[in-house]
């Protein structure tokens, strides 16, 4: 079937603005333009002027070897809705660092209409606070990925690990559910349409983002920690033990405690990412690069929200604030914050 | 009066063997030397040849700029007792690192003759008990040092805050209570007789440990963990309130229930540390380095001693561990463990 063969609904192509076009941003782009249902509108920073001229190299798994690859539009900066411009859905795939202006709300605003569903591929706990926050009448739908992709260098995409996405509707007190829940079966039908991933609809947004939470509020933060990466954290004395056991003993009472069961065996699952794959988890990225890291809402929000339901959580209250220091550290270094001069002595 | 006036018992020098002379020890060998009661040998390893060569060149606040000056004698390894030589005591100024052989007691073995005394000058817990297990008849004193005293360069030391020194004995059980008190008085004579420094006793080794492990099992390791000097640590957002006030909490419980009360202020010296010196703690100059740190007789044993007796020692607990991470990290680094190779793909 031609893309363009009739006017009907389910057949046009619909408009997606992806924000992010990194590793993850720009494997979601790829996906939705392979399926033939999206035309995307990419927007990116950093990699704007080596991307508009070359285009992207990409190593899928998925989707294999694509060099110079153009999503439909690459654009430096969010269009302003109205324009002749109009987003059906604006998918966030950013890194999320809540503590560091600007927000990704005001990044997003000038393209959001009111029909506009906001998609955040992103993780952590009540990442959707702000956007309905700010787009109070907005579908916000969840994205939780599981795809391992990284971007070495500007353009040149590594993607290791297959493209699973689970979508599901936060939900809005202002919209109704079986609304919500066809904008984001939509979506999942968009991204499926390529046939090379694999994307599923889940109602149970809380649940999916808790099992996540598994793995990012508490490997993460300790590999970004200690330096570690997921093999040398295994072999390392007592880190298992001693650390991440707690941790996810916490954060699995802290879901429970907010109504999601995980699987008994979910401790396991961290133990059992095989060993001689030495990956750096983001958080190590970025805590290596001296990049800000997302720990208020991979560890931060759901330390919290655990607190306020009474769970004790001292293992994941020390490495909140560990990373919170860091993060302070990486402030004072880019000059986001001043301190006092170091005193001089003239004895 | 000459040195050498008489051969009466009080006036011969002492012979001391001093090992490691970096910032601290060769501070203490200076001192040691300057009040004329001790002749001291020093041991030294990195910076031996650089020394031996051209002496030390010494920045001291309490004994101003000396350039190439030695003491009685230097050398690089330890003698052996007998051999024409014997020492009254054997200073150790090393760096501490008990999980990383070979170990201090095997370095120092071949100069212990029995009445030898052994001198830490060394923070921690539990140092004396390696030490009267190699050695139990022997004295083994504690030093417990204020001194601020760094080694930029090999032989050139950088002393910036006084020599404080206090000194007791670590009770062996097979030497009664009165000779070791009087070994400890007569080496606070030794190291007082320049009259430069301010060396005291203390029977309460105890009490002076845990002290001054509000400074080494707090403040040391939340500073090595997050890359923060003690200026920083205090601006950085909520680590005093949510780490340092919890583990200096701990501390003091743990002190309580091994029968040393600290004074209920105590918290606040730390916050009274004058915050635009920016001094980076030896735990963070160690990991800076990648160095190994002495986090097992600095967090380590006050950990295990406190839990042994029930105090919840959560915050130092999880800080114990992630130390522990580091040190692994660079045992890795430095070869001492092996690991897997990485696994390659052919996808």
């Amino acid at each position: 079937m031609s893309k363009k063969s009739n006017g009907t609904l389910d057949q046009r192509r619909a408009k997606v603005l992806l924000i992010g076009g990194g590793g993850v941003g720009t494997i979601a782009a790829l996906n939705l333009e392979r399926g033939g249902l999206a035309s995307v509108t990419v927007v990116l920073r950093s990699n704007y002027e080596t991307v508009n001229e070359h285009g992207f190299n990409i190593e899928s798994c998925d989707h294999g070897s694509l060099t110079g690859w153009r999503p439909t539009e690459v654009v430096d900066r969010v269009p302003i809705a109205g324009e002749g411009q109009w987003f059906e859905y604006i998918v966030c795939a950013t890194k999320n660092v809540v503590d560091v202006p600007p927000s990704l709300t005001s990044i997003i605003a000038p393209a959001v209409t009111p029909s506009t569903v906001i998609v955040l591929v992103q993780n952590g706990l009540n990442i959707e606070k702000p956007f309905l926050s700010a787009f109070p009448s907005n579908m916000v739908l969840s994205g939780v990925s599981f795809m391992g992709s990284s971007e070495p260098q500007h353009g040149h995409i590594k993607h290791d690990f297959n493209d699973i996405l689970v979508v599901g509707a936060f939900h809005n007190p202002s919209v109704d559910a079986v609304t919500e829940e066809h904008a984001a079966r939509r979506f999942v039908e968009l991204y499926s349409a390529g046939g090379r991933t694999k994307c599923t609809y889940s109602a149970d947004v809380g649940w999916t983002r808790w099992r996540k939470l598994i793995y990012n509020a508490c490997l993460n933060p300790i590999c970004a920690i200690t330096g570690l990466d997921t093999g040398r954290i295994r072999l390392a004395d007592g880190v298992i033990d001693g650390l991440v056991r707690p941790a996810i003993d916490e954060i699995r009472a802290a879901a429970r405690a907010s109504g999601h069961e995980l699987p008994d065996d979910i401790t396991d699952t961290i133990t059992k990412i095989p060993l001689d794959m030495y990956l750096p988890p983001s958080m190590l990225t970025d805590v290596r690069k001296n990049n800000f890291t997302e720990f208020e809402n991979l560890l931060g929000e759901p330390l919290r929200a655990g607190q306020a339901l009474g769970v004790p959580m001292p293992t994941l209250q020390v490495l909140y604030h560990l990373c919170q220091a860091i993060q302070w550290r990486n402030k004072e270094a880019k000059g986001m914050v001043k301190i006092p001069a170091k005193r001089t002595y003239t004895d």
